[in-house]
């Protein structure tokens, strides 16, 4: 495994939600990541999809990573999803991009897959604004 | 406890993932919508500050609640949610609004508080679109 | 008429295209804007209705002006609008405030009315970061 | 010339607003929708870059168009977009494609390139849900 890699998934570690949720850092190179988890119980709504803050959170997080593999330390400022499709399956999956950086910011693109016996099919697309943060909180 | 809110609170028990976020519902009346939760360890990321995930998950379900509150059986569609200030403290509640309806589509708005020592600080603000469904999924 | 609106009217005198759409400034105080035009026939899609653009032009300008008005001179990094009603009338109004403001960088809101008959209906509502530019470009 | 292609730039004709810009539809097939201008005094604001309104108008149309190029009769229920860079040149050029799409809505993304000397540059990238409309309204 990488360098990247493993400082991403060490910082991944390090993050108690995400870790309750199951996330793992699966992808993380200069201007790409992926972050999946596998589908439980817990993190369902009443009719037995994943719930969307789950995807949303899903998201967000790969944003902020895929920000990070281009500017270092960063925060997510703003995002917008958008579902297309209920969340079901064995599997989550995002999947982010770097569509344009500069120094301080770089704005980005995620798309949310579930995979089911192998197949993958979209369930959201995001876009959103992650920041350089100047020194560590 | 009036009724509206007392069925608001039965759907929430059946979201598994926001009985593991420890999320509770304090206002349902038609336009309106109040949920919030007890920032604990787990719902931390790696600086201390409650995941941004979270944040996402309050604001997303709160939109979703308002937009039922007045359509029905709904989904939340898309929305978009600027941070504004980590969320730290003792709590975070979702207040959130309905800006627009009509039959099948509502537009609304969400802000998300954190609250420390009884004092509240805005620290996200969402605006989202919620449709309802013509039949529960 | 105050020094801020007369400063903010003489911004607006010199971008040609709110010249061309006939935009006029009429609030500009620190945390609020109004933005509004005449709705002419050269404004409209083929419906016979405000074309969407025009009325993302009047949020998205009203947007800047509000952040501008905390600010300084600053630039829209990103919105969102979501058109709630067709818009019609005799004018469209832009009004924006302030959700939030740091140094650098602040969060709006704008909610866009058409006026017919002197009666005010909601068309669009829009959500958006403005930021700080160290120099005027 | 294709018959869609020719439709298109008949509905473009019949609104004053994209007539007023000098839009121009380049591309129009199921899918996918192209939508440029040619940079004039007119469209610019006040530092000689074009307006941000225009970028806007050019995202939303385009996004209207590649929703109608796969749903028929449409409006844009809302988008977002993110300014990646100033836009200057001789022409803006919108390129939109469907993401998702059922019979009712489809999720598209656009991205607007400035063109300068024959360079492509990206200035804004969007997001945004089409409807179809039950009868042209």
């Amino acid at each position: 495994m990488n360098e990247m890699l493993e400082y991403g998934k060490e910082v991944l570690a390090r993050q108690p939600f995400s870790v309750l949720l199951g996330a793992e850092l699966t992808k993380f190179e200069p201007g790409m990541a992926e972050l999946s988890l596998v589908v439980e119980e817990k993190l369902k709504q009443q009719h037995g999809f994943v719930h969307g803050g789950v995807v949303s959170y899903l998201a967000d997080n790969c944003l902020t990573y895929v920000g990070g593999s281009v500017l270092g330390d960063v925060v997510t400022s703003e995002y917008k999803i958008n579902y297309v499709r209920p969340a079901m399956g064995d599997r989550l999956v995002a999947k982010a991009t770097v569509v344009s950086a500069g120094k301080q910011q770089a704005v980005c693109h995620c798309r949310v897959f579930c995979i089911s016996e192998g197949e993958e099919k979209l369930v959201a697309v995001a876009q959103g604004t992650i920041n350089k943060i100047k020194q560590p909180v």
